[in-house]
């Protein structure tokens, strides 16, 4: 619209995801007419972001350094080994507060048709773990999909033979759930792993 | 969360509107986790649009070179100057296809309670281009809100003397609106000026 230098920025701006051509313009002209020193400080986080964070070698989560802060952490119960699908995912946990163990990110989930194998997701790396370290249980926190349980079901063939625990997260109605807005197939999900209260 | 670097960029993502700290977040993971080449982009398109794009010096628009495209071209009737409050009106205008003389873009609002007088609107380049140049009409574009109001009356008032035509977009029900939905004072004006059909 006011030049090429405009065009490219609202065109460059739908990477964002959920950021579609009216919000890009939007997000533009304010930049542009009310804060450009956010702009720039913007455009310099995004380079220093791009360039200086990488997976950590043991968990393949994000990091600036080699091993993450919390493979690096000696106050984490080095038994317990979390498997999530994205970095996400252990964002989530951490804000749960409810997991003092490591984690180790698949970077997604099994899936043949876009030639997304087992090496793909890491598994090489997570067996060899397991066979060196000294963890006891391996918690399979895959999504609740149909690709997330084929995944957590291939990691648990794959590691049938090694001497360790392996558990997945739990399946039910959400905290706050109301019954008649919870699907079925979640419901029934809930009834049969039914807890015994008394 | 991962590094500073990640914090970083999800702080400064929150300068752009709509953003609040969970879609920062989604944000920030959804460029390092799939698009990395996509967030260099977009660093290097914010950096030479924050530095590239200045206003226009005739109607104080967006634009990459001193007089902008609109400003510069002959194919626009030079008669006719549209008054807006900011470069996404022109945007809005240009889009309607119903506009062919040229701009000027306020940059806001009066608001003294603000500091912003007619100084910081650009009122006095204004008038020097309305005394100056062969306009013929000046077409009062500013919002429907009580600040744009207040805008154009002082516009109207202060170019009272010239021997131009002031004219202010109309006011009434929106296309397609029902007008069961359609507030009060929308509707009052609506009838107010009513025009006459047979
Ligand atoms: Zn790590
Ligand atoms: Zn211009």
């Amino acid at each position: 619209m006011f030049s090429p230098a405009f065009d490219d920025l609202v065109q460059r701006l739908r990477v964002l995801p959920g950021v579609g051509p009216k919000s890009a313009q939007r997000m533009a002209l304010h930049l542009l007419s009310r804060n450009r020193h956010g702009g720039l400080d913007l455009a310099h986080a995004l380079n220093h972001a791009m360039h200086s964070i990488q997976s950590c070698v043991m968990c393949r989560s994000l990091s600036e350094k080699e091993v993450c802060n919390i493979c690096a952490s000696n106050d984490r119960d080095q038994h317990l080994l979390c498997v999530v699908e994205s970095p996400a995912d252990v964002i989530a946990i951490e804000q749960s507060g409810s997991f003092k163990g490591r984690y180790f990110v698949l970077g997604g989930h099994l899936s043949p048709l876009d030639g997304i194998g087992p090496e793909e997701i890491g598994i090489p790396l997570l067996l060899s773990r397991i066979n060196h370290e000294e963890i006891s249980e391996v918690i399979l926190a895959t999504n609740a999909t149909v690709e997330g349980q084929a995944t957590a079901h291939y990691i648990i063939e794959a590691s049938k033979n090694l001497p360790i625990k392996v558990t997945r997260i739990a399946q039910g109605v959400p905290q706050g759930g109301e019954l008649e807005y919870v699907d079925s197939h979640t419901l029934s999900q809930a009834l049969q792993y039914r807890l015994s209260v008394r």
